[in-house]
């Protein structure tokens, strides 16, 4: 078994090998631009350690690994040309650095680059894992569309956000897991419940991520908190918050959605407030332990010696380690 | 041998056989809208005739070859976003009648559904299908970066505008025929041969479309003649009109690509005078006859019998049929 820094340094250094020196520059240099912002590779990591799991043979996954890297780094760019986002950690994003249309064609440049690294599979997995992998594209994109009709949209319900973030986010953290595993050659068994671990570990990381939101020393996240309440962003706090208002409270909640022009430290405070009042922090934080617990479970339900499930377990654990 | 009306309506049968009724609506009507909006299905046509050159099963093309179908219109409707076209084939455009994050997040999930058409290759040769369709379609991308980047650049040659068509619309029509080729089982050479063919016609169809939109009587051509004048477009004819044209006739040509305020027809009657002082238009159908005679020639080579290159001879004619 790879400890998870080898597999990371190991990540990292195959994203730098790739080579997009190439002509046109246009074209290419925004999609090194991208894979260079370091991220956390969560993915790939997740891809190498499911397979080494079943395999002492992670190479086999590696170029698929980097691939589902790839297609998360074009997801992040085509997205923030939808949300209009300027800033990607803490780098101008790729619209506005180049322009709109040069994020669009280099993320599609991106989406190929991915397929060819998935496509690299071996042979006697290959089928499966490209049908894996368009089915995870798919629901990738489906999530963002629902995502960007929920921000329409005047009343989202808690099922709706849950199903939302399931596919926009869980479904690829899910299918980097099964991906591995199917390249390490796992039963079908083991290789759904490394699935559904996935699907709740992604589900659990997304509302934990919208109570940091709220709830985080802004010193320890590393952004500004407050940012969802601000943009009147459905979270699961607020879409919870609106469902659970009544009176003079819903009164308020409402106004502080509909008006345009306010101090941003006053509305913070003043829905933190109402979310206090109405225990929207723990109910969220029950959720996300809820999809924790359930997580863990999957885990446990893989027929494989403990020591082999250790590195996951403890990736899981610290994504997770601010559920209390 | 199946004749081009029967494959044709074999592909659009197959194109309204792709379900994309489902959810979410806003997410899969602007696919089915875009694949309902008949093309000439040259693409996937091509695969097909190719396959069946060297095999009577042509089953084992279809679903690759609607995939380049698929493709083919994702590739439309994300370059009438970055193009700003209103109008295509009649109908407003996704961006004109959603929005443009609507074009953008259906366009990338119609990739998706591209390459599982295309993943539906049979085993002996999935990977090369593959191998093939991801080198086209980064052809493609990288065609349309050179396409926008020459708007913005007040000199091109003649040759950098060639490489960028072969690029943008060869590389697409010769990868359909090789894929059909390779699914036939043609041996290296044949496939090859059949790539060079669709190189050349690709060319050769280009540089008809440019002359005809100057040259041709609108009622036939089905589009407004003199578009890519008043537009400014860098087509060979202005390429090498700026090239041959010296002295008061340079400055003229120069003053019509400056103006902003000018009646069209004034501006078309007055490019299409020099035009026709500087011998463009036959320059213009000269290289496409060089092109077209040069396709047919590696068609010539392919070692088949002559009866079974009659259909692709046939459609190959009747697309270059106004170059004289």
């Amino acid at each position: 078994m790879q400890g998870i820094e080898a597999i990371r340094d190991l990540v990292e250094e195959r994203i730098s090998e790739l080579d997009f020196s190439r002509e046109p520059k246009n074209l290419y240099n925004p999609i090194s631009y991208t894979l260079n912002n370091k991220g956390k590779r969560i993915r790939p990591i997740l891809t190498l350690l499911a397979c080494n799991m079943f395999s002492e043979n992670i190479e086999n996954a590696m170029k698929p690994a980097i691939g589902l890297e790839v297609f998360h780094n074009f997801t992040l760019l085509h997205d923030d040309i939808m949300d209009d986002a300027p800033v990607r950690r803490g780098k101008p994003t790729v619209h506005m650095k180049w322009n709109a249309n040069t994020a669009i064609l280099s993320g599609d440049t991106m989406m190929v680059e991915a397929y060819k690294l998935i496509a690299e599979a071996p042979d006697y997995c290959l089928r499966e894992v490209l049908k894996l992998f368009s089915e995870l594209s798919i629901g990738v994109c489906e999530g963002q569309m629902y995502d960007m009709e929920f921000e329409d949209r005047t009343s989202v319900t808690v099922n709706e956000y849950l199903k939302m973030i399931e596919l926009k986010t869980s479904v690829l953290i899910a299918g980097a897991l099964k991906m591995g595993a199917i390249i390490g050659k796992a039963n079908k068994n083991d290789a759904e419940n490394l699935y559904k671990f996935g699907i709740n570990l992604g589900l659990a990381f997304q509302l934990l991520d919208d109570w940091l939101d709220v709830y985080s020393d802004p010193k320890v996240f590393g952004k500004k908190t407050g940012g969802d309440i601000v943009a009147n962003k459905k979270t699961f706090m607020l879409i919870t918050a609106l469902e659970k208002a009544e009176g003079n409270k819903a009164i308020e909640l409402n106004n502080w959605l509909e008006i345009n022009e306010f101090e941003e430290t006053d509305k913070v405070t003043a829905v933190k407030n109402i979310y206090n009042e109405l225990n929207i922090g723990e109910i969220t934080m029950n959720k996300a332990k809820e999809y924790s617990t359930k997580a863990f479970e999957y885990l446990n339900k893989i027929e494989i010696e403990d020591h082999k499930k250790l590195e996951l377990k403890t990736l899981g654990e610290s994504l997770l380690k601010r559920i209390k």
